[in-house]
């Protein structure tokens, strides 16, 4: 992470801490007294790549400037069930408040890696790339998006600031893919590239035509997809093709072997399923 | 929701929004002028139940306070695949723009409504209820929290702050269960009733002996219990129990013959699963 | 004070300061070089018990993270008249700076704790405990509260999120106390106790059967709190009883001996007199 | 209260409100449905000045923007115990929740416009007049200072950015008052007038002939006031005087005949003494 | 302007306020009564083209909502000496205190326009287009931005998030042209287009064959600039150009024909001349 | 700077950056690895007055804490082009990040510093100062008023709350000069010396005789302003003069003789002229 997503992280960790403390942890302050020492351990409970342990860092840290995590995987790496991943020793009272907040963006980030993991390596030898979508948890798009990445991924647009992309929704408002497309390259077609879906032969031309950079081939079968990659490079050598649209794990092959450069995955962050970590504390 | 919830959606919203818009919707403003009109609206895409319809409609209305949204489904409703759940009318730009974060909110509470309301249904004639945890998305508890509310389930604590629940590792560090729920009980024990995890029948007896209100059975089969619910009420009749721990659809209502007052299912937020919505928009 | 308080304090003191300083300290800034150095220090002006000195200390490393406060007292210590209670170096535009600030601090949140003193001392011998209300200042709740728990008071409610307490009020409103307790009980009687306020016998018994776990006795004799004390214990061995309304220095005694766990004393701190406290400055 | 101090205000009783309210009001979220509605007044328990009717009503109208009070008295008039000061009518769940803030501050304000009113007219007849002084409580000094304009006072700085007053505190450290004064005058003197703190008649004509505008008394007795302003009018005619230092409601008249311009009394918001209001909620 | 500089404009013009009044106008509270009426206006001093009469309406109804301005020219419009622009009537105390600030924002963003029509008018008839960039203000971006869309200019990059520009002290630390564009295409290609800073025939060679496209041509003559664009749409057909440095009004016809896309002119924001307009106020 | 500057300081400080950077610096992270390190140098690009390297300073060690900048040349101190006024090492994807911002502050900065001394050193030898006004960029006052004393000259008010000055408008509203005077000097001019625009000897005279503290003559010629000056000097000797409006370099020497204390010059900081600083950044 740059340091604009260490600020943006520093934030979000505050947030999410006075989330679940309010005004304190009840039952640490009315059994502990603030001296107590404790040792805490991050453990994976199944296979999974690690993801998010800087965000648990930071989780303690803030409470507690002293305590630190020691790192025994680093994110990105892949790990079996029963591996310590992490451990830290401290006020105890400092572990078990951070203890959820910890173990909820560790749980989520690592499932979020976990997965973009299996489906890059389910495209493996093929030219395509996986990318993530903007349906990611609101709140959370940053380091859904980091996870992705750490799991192998490519990031796809940050917001709607961060690109243009014209899908069907718009077209229909604008009148069509060609005064779309015109209207795009004409106001800010400068420094950005124009991206438009497009389901048909014919789309593709008007888009071709009318100035496209990308083309986006969404919620066709692999088939369509590869006839349409193959129209649109031999009309301009070197465009950029995506494609999306109900990508599983098991149907993201034939998408790659259709041939588009990336294949957008909203499942990665839209699933959640969370992976299994357990936090473990023991006084000295 | 209250006035209180209601001032901090707003601030979440607004948050939302900014992730996702940052200096503003880069291809709706290079291919539309300000006062195109357009339809937008929001479809079910499977049977579920509705959750976040007043979520989305604050997304629209930050962007533009004209606009609102005409539900045709309220939170907490059932609907099948293909109801039309609420349309809106109003400049295409600000549909456009809210599209994602309004799409993101909706598909993700009605998932937490409709997989709660699965698990409320599979208990159905027991004495239980079913209740959440605090593994919720870090930032969005609130959210998550009413949305399992709507599914008919009940909100446990809502942060640290909330209530005093002494787990394995408080006990852990404060040197047994006994000194835990007598130092809990002198020093909060006024307003505060006390919560204490125990697995066998001895820590029961200690915990009622130093004064515990509530038990929480973890990680216990569905036998084990029902021996020590029935333990519990004959030491103190009208005492409460709680149980969890890998609570899942199938083995659920087993739990819930056991006899406790409460199921917490951390499942109902974690999994994260979301159903699908689509927003359709047309010109005038 | 635990970390969550620490971080509310340190925001509480940047507001104070911001409000005494504006855009800077005109006086010290057109007499003095910013390299002056001086020495200053805090005289008790009369006996009190010493609350706020983490707050000045705050103060002052706020305006220069360098200076320091050496205490030679420390919160909840009793002193005299011309005690010197810490002294500090640094300076000499910041200790004027701060020198405002720091004492309307520590004189107001001394005369809490010399205020919940003398309660606490009129009571000695008896079972009763002396806490606080919210009749805070707006604003200060925390540190007042905690120069009430300094003083050897103990703490009620932080705020209406923290416990139930059913007065006259909402009596009234709900139709009576046995719905009131009721609906209480059933909505969120999992892990916090009832508290109703009762005037009479009938009033005791019906909140008892309705199930409350805490009962206040508001404007009443203390003959009329040992009577309802009383039949209270008798109905329900260990029921929580509390005492409130109009309690001074002269009556605390009497209402002690009726026998209620706890007396709620609004004047800890409504009074608001504070004690005064000299800071005087020297060029070295 | 100009638009500067609204919006001030409009911040300040949202941060009392988040203070008592939390994550929500547990009693009546738990005992009454959203819609119950209710009246409430307002009653004056004891003589005073009625002094933070306004904020009053922004606390009930932060929480329910229908809600307003009808006022029977305006801020700065005086009632007599028993006086209906204001009622509402509304949802009871809001009144209950409003209920404590306002009160708060009702009968703190109430009290500082009380108790400048008193020292206002104890010196009724003389050309002097009663000011505050910068010994507010932190984060309530605008409050403060408007209840004390409310009861008759005159506002003197509002932080140390309002003006120069050099007192004996910098005098030590600029090195005496020739100095002092001549450094403020050359480097702040051209819109601000120079205030001094002196004690003897060598003093006076020390910070004279260096350039002050302003004379302060402080700590001295009746006597020695009248003395020195009469020698300060000699040496300049129309300079500004004003005393200050342990003045009471037994004292002020005689430090009124002595002759200064200002009178500055610290126990105006120090002594915080708050006067009894009563909220009466009835339902419909 | 769309909703989301709304906001922000809202932002601004809250702490431009704050900036100017602190606690409060002295001299109008001193002099005027609340009640007051008057009526402004504001007239132009000198030929100009007029921006920034939405940020003065907002600053006056920010400081009475009720309070609107009445415009005789829009946003935009080239208008004479003399002539008055826009009026307003309301509370005197609301038109003083916001006086300053409007000005100080219709002086400086009219002067920005202003310049950029001379620019644009200047190279009438060539097919370039004159940009800003990123020489702005620091605070006032945004608004500067604005200023030169309505004086005929374009909009470069909104910051270094929002394109990707290439340039000498970049390609110094990368190594290269070639390993600049090669990662700069690899990393952010998909949706960005690579612009690359390049002075030679050789340079922008290396550039083209690494992928960029767009060349920017900075700090060289015109005639070099025309054999640039020349040799560039040799190689790529429809290439973006640039051309920025020292771009003057005496200079920069010459560099329009040399044939760029655009011209980037620091210029337009830097300069920061403000164009004098007048606010006249008159009581009713 | 004192302590309230250097808070604020960096706040505007994160301001800027944060508008430069929004969610990071595209090119930098698309071609550079984080651990690239560089050195760069701040070189002046014309004879100029230095401001603005703390602020600059300030720029680079909040997007990296390690990395500082060694200051060849102090604020204040004039420099020959090709000067070498700072360098700095450290990664640089930082350096890059932060050029921009550091550049427009150092520039801007520099340039009212250099402007001011011009205007300083044009009066030498007469008994005049130059100040500045409250015509500066919106949202930079306090950073340009720390320039103008950079370059010699005086600071005027820091905003409507810092002084009382009677403007033309203000005594058109309040009905004439004295009411105007009068008022202010009632409810004000206990610490505040009462400033007003005069421009006729009756005026003058009318001002003196209700109380007028300071006198100001506005768009008056310079033998008019003498002449007033004078007929000021004989009612009351050493009242405050001032004058104002229209000041240039060319005739500031004429008002200057015409023997007022300060003269008010707004083009310091409405005219905005930047001075050229390059930034030159070099690998190791």
């Amino acid at each position: 992470m740059n340091w604009v997503d260490e600020g943006a992280l520093y934030s979000q960790i505050a947030v999410f801490l006075r989330e679940d403390l309010g005004r304190g942890d009840l039952t640490t302050q009315s059994i502990l007294t603030r001296n107590t020492r404790a040792r805490g351990r991050f453990v994976a409970g199944e296979t999974m790549i690690v993801a998010g342990l800087e965000a648990a860092e930071e989780v303690f840290s803030m409470l507690d400037s002293q305590l630190q995590l020691e790192a025994f995987a680093s994110d990105g790496e892949a790990v079996e069930a029963g591996k310590v991943i992490a451990r830290t020793s401290g006020f105890a009272d400092v572990l078990l408040a951070g203890e959820r907040v910890a173990l909820n963006l560790i749980e989520r980030l690592s499932a979020v890696a976990t997965l973009t993991n299996k489906f890059v390596r389910a495209i493996e030898g093929t030219t395509a790339q996986i990318s993530d979508t903007r349906k990611t948890t609101p709140g959370l798009r940053m380091l859904e998006k980091y996870a992705v990445m750490i799991g192998g991924g490519r990031n796809h647009r940050f917001g709607l600031d961060d690109g243009i992309v014209i899908k069907s929704n718009h077209i229909v408002v604008a009148g069509g893919i060609e005064p779309a497309v015109v209207a795009a390259k004409k106001n800010l077609g400068h420094l950005h590239k124009i991206c438009v879906q497009v389901s048909t032969d014919v789309e593709l031309r008007t888009a071709v035509n009318a100035g496209a950079d990308v083309l986006l081939f969404d919620n066709l079968l692999p088939e369509e997809v590869a006839k349409l990659v193959t129209l649109a490079r031999e009309l301009i050598p070197g465009i950029g093709t995506e494609t999306a649209g109900n990508i599983t794990l098991e149907n993201v092959r034939a998408y790659a072997e259709a041939g588009p450069d990336l294949i957008r995955v909203g499942e990665l962050t839209k699933s959640g399923t969370v992976v299994k970590v357990y936090f473990q504390i023991q006084p000295f």
